[in-house]
């Protein structure tokens, strides 16, 4: 046995509470290396005749990755208290591992057990429960659509009629989308995650000049009202985005900081290293988002500046009743300041949905005390590699999704927000080469897989672009300008995934070998009772696939195409077109 | 190289400010199978000519324990953001690892690089500057002296007259603390650690009756006060004991749900499963520490219970000036409690200690949010195997003493409390067998190396017994019945680390390497120019040590004896005796 390569840590995505009564432990091995696990357990203070009583359970192999596999169990401490150990075995030889490390045999010293000490209810991660339920749309309101043209602001251009560049502005608001809500409910979404609409100077409006208003281009408190309204009759949840890392350049205390100097009250809301304040100094002589001498980096350990922020928080809550915030830049922000956000806007609203912009490693604010949810670009770029640039394998594909749906705790990968594309990508089609059949590909492969999946405005309609400024392009409301059949594909998919509960969030993942000579995927989702599989050809050429299952005298499903039949054969031959997919349940 | 063993997560001990500017990156690797790393490293946003701008820094080689190698740098982020990778190197081939895994040549992605996205002061784990500085000195108050037989319970035996049996009573309180300060203060200790004052029913004060009133059978209010004056006079800190994962029985809120059950408006303050609750039942119908009907859990989650329990830690720090709070069975409590209290006494005296009783792996709450340390019995078991029951060998020990020290922040094991004994453990006297040479030896360990030491009363004038309630005799004052040696040791020791800022917790820790026949341990505090090196003889025997340091020339100083000499030869030999020592300054 690899004992270097054993890895487990009694915290983390490796030993946490997934409801208030059970625990998931699990353990990383080399991959191939161990055959069995059985997880040593029992309540610490639980003896008999001097003998500690511990109970034993088999572990699940949930996945591997190139170096790794990975084991689970769900265990039901009887008085929410955990000692535990693993007992592996390698077909020839067993040992033990606890916390104290490795020996022959089971330990009968109860020291030597990794400890859960006690499962607190109010330390167990809690995401929203409607979030496994929500297909996300990202609308950039500048661009979505232009419903009151009487609040264009100088210069609008006409809707859709060149290539985006970084200051245009199209006009697009927020009555753009109250009139196109029908669209939205049709297409089968029921989360709409905006980017900022608060007062700000720019398109993206990331630079923030007043946190208490919209912005007058956008609409009014009334309009946003309405559309909140609209959206909450139909379903349909709205995020809002926050931009508490930094202010814009406009933004008053900055304002009054860079006319009195020390003098002004707001000096302490920055991080201003020399007076006077200087945007032209290179770097800037004060923290910034990146080098963004218009960014000034907000002092979020101010007691004021947090009290403002917290408050900005509370306000749309409150007063327009929205269910999530999304957080900007997340990570440059202190923990302490997100952990009283949480406080504060959970006080108010206990399901709203809190989600952290973090590219990295986000284990840190996924503790149950900061976030429920990041922005999942490891996802992201996985996707990208296999479907749109297939400069990877299927079997790299799914070793790296192994490790990215292990990186957190299942209760987190249950929530994350999945996105193949954002304001700050390039457009997915555009990343598929403007191949239709890879981004239909794609999108199945999101659409039923784990996690909170997110459709960036237009993607559905086969908008293209590259990076920013090009991902911004207006949306094409006229039919002729859109791709309707994708559209159509892409509304099949929130509509099974509305249907089917092993869609969503019900049932375990798990990936089928895909190792071979064709390019394919294949996972299924299982409650054990009902599965439903999923087999995505990402080839160029014809797959003839074997379901890996005996199913002779079983009902199936293609739920794609409606199509019933009963297997008469040992074993079911699937034929997929190139770049097709099949969904079956049985 | 052996890529399953390589270990670093961007977070946690792997990866934290270890200052307000400066960050400590870690890694860990199979032992012996790697021979140099580089941490290459840089702002995200500073690129030039397309092309991001790293430094390159060698890392250093720590430590090895059983299986792995750590390595460690200290880095400086020019604009607080960080980016970095590390470039294994076996000596014959070169690998990149970064947060996406391995490769052959250094990404140029720069989303591959791992990700410490902003030092923000307020997150930086800062225990109390004082704690690096003190020794601290365990009292159960009932048994180190009787200073005012009028509080007495009745009952009360005979000072030290017979063996103690688990409902004994012997009188001792607060004043006898105050007559013997000066004893203490010439100990050279500078920290009391008080074992539960407050009133309960017990001699050790665990099942708390009333979280506001000091026990009248150890004295008032005013006795406490004076100890406290009488204790910062001398410089000596005072560390009370709140028992907030469980109440006594005849807490008057228990009383009152035993009474009047599922009508008591104290229903929520504890877990009770149903009603009537019945302290009979086996096990209990309510949550209980271990199975212990007398001690039921107290509902920390409860806003009453919550905002009642952070009351009893404010008042005593606001009132009385302690210095400190050890948490009992602190792992069992809730995070955002112990969040929350953090906050609450650290607003009243910002340089209050918080320790907390785990025994276990406790990183989940040394992360800067909850406690400045734990108790490290990770570090007594490993003392104990090697010096007391020569269980182990020098090399093991100084593997698992790696270990141990790479199992949190270096800032965290700075201050970490390190004992060898206490109430809940056999005597460490009796654990060395009665053979003060090795306790002597053990004391000259622990009084040198990095944390901060406890001696439990009596340890120092070789009071024995075995586990509770043999470890809880009473302080023998007669000095007929004290090993006055070995009290001379200990203080010698106090003195010398009083004396040697090295001897604290300045300058860099490392083992020398101690394979071979004999049984010794070595190492050295080093902060370049000066250099303290301690040489331990674990055997019976006499030990011929021959210092690995080239000194020909250097004066040197044995600080134990004040001899000094300057080293004629090339090599310098030590003679040590059966479990003698030395303790060499250059």
């Amino acid at each position: 046995m690899f004992l270097e390569a054993i890895f487990h840590q009694p915290r983390d995505q490796y030993a946490y509470a997934c409801t208030e009564t059970d625990l998931h432990i699990r353990i990383r091995t080399k991959r191939g290396d161990i055959h069995t696990i059985r997880l040593l357990h029992g309540d610490p203070y639980d003896w008999s005749d001097g003998e500690w009583q511990y109970a034993d359970l088999e572990m699940t192999l949930t996945g591997s990755d190139q170096f790794f596999d990975y084991w689970q169990a769900t265990v039901t401490p009887s008085f929410k208290r955990l000692r535990y150990g693993f007992l592996l075995s390698d077909g020839e030889e067993d040992i033990f591992y606890g916390e104290k490390g490795f020996s022959g045999e089971p330990s009968f010293e109860i020291g030597d057990y990794f400890c859960f000490p006690f499962l607190n209810a109010i330390d167990v991660f809690g995401a929203p429960e409607w979030v496994k339920d929500t297909v996300w749309y990202q609308i950039f309101p500048e661009r979505f659509a232009n419903g009151d043209p009487s609040n264009d602001p100088d210069g609008t251009l006409e809707w859709n009629a060149e290539e985006p560049a970084p200051d245009h502005f199209f006009g697009g608001d927020l009555q753009g989308v109250i009139d196109h809500i029908d669209y939205l409910k049709e297409l089968g979404i029921n989360g709409i995650y905006f980017t900022p609409i608060f007062k700000a100077p720019s398109n993206h409006k990331y630079d923030t000049t007043d946190y208490m208003e919209i912005d007058p281009h956008f609409g009014s408190e009334e309009t946003l009202k309405e559309l909140i309204h609209a959206c909450h009759d139909r379903g349909i949840k709205v995020m809002l985005d926050a931009v508490f890392n930094h202010s814009g350049y406009h933004f008053s205390p900055f304002q009054d900081v860079l006319e009195k100097g020390e003098e002004s009250p707001y000096k302490d809301w920055f991080h201003l290293h020399d007076f006077p304040v200087d945007p032209e100094s290179n770097p800037p002589n004060y923290d910034t988002f990146a080098f963004e001498a218009s960014m000034p980096k907000l002092n979020t350990e101010h007691p004021e500046v947090k009290e403002y922020l917290l408050n900005v928080g509370r306000h749309w809550v409150e007063e327009f009743d929205i269910d999530g915030w999304r957080l900007d830049v997340a990570n440059e922000v202190d923990h302490q300041f997100w952990r009283d956000f949480r406080h504060a806007v959970k006080s108010i609203k206990p399901d709203l949905y809190i989600l952290g912009e973090i590219w990295h490693d986000s284990m840190a604010w996924l503790r149950g005390d900061q976030f429920d949810a990041v922005m999942n670009y490891p996802f992201t770029t996985n996707i990208l590699k296999l479907f749109a640039h297939e400069a990877i394998s299927p079997e790299t594909f799914v070793e790296n999704m192994t490790t990215v749906m292990h990186m957190y705790p299942q209760t987190v990968t249950d929530v994350n927000f999945n996105l193949v594309g954002s304001h700050d990508t390039p457009r997915i089609l555009t990343e598929c080469g403007e191949d239709v059949r890879k981004l239909k590909l794609l999108y199945t492969f999101m659409l039923t897989s784990p996690g909170t999946p997110c459709i960036y405005y237009g993607d559905e309609v086969g908008l293209t672009g590259g990076q920013d400024p090009g991902c911004r392009k207006c949306f094409p409301w006229d039919e002729e300008q859109q791709d309707l059949d994708l559209h159509g594909h892409v509304q099949k998919l929130t509509y099974l995934r509305q249907e089917y509960d092993l869609l969503r969030n019900e049932g375990v993942f798990s990936f089928l070998p895909s190792a071979g000579e064709d390019r394919h995927v294949a996972f299924t989702k299982s409650d054990g009772d009902r599965t439903i599989l999923v087999v995505l050809n990402c080839s160029d050429t014809d797959l003839e696939y074997t379901i890996p299952f005996e199913l002779k005298g079983v009902p199936l499903l293609n739920i794609l195409t409606g199509e019933e039949f009963t297997a008469e054969a040992e074993s079911i031959e699937l034929t997929l077109e190139a770049y097709g997919f099949a969904i079956i349940k049985f």
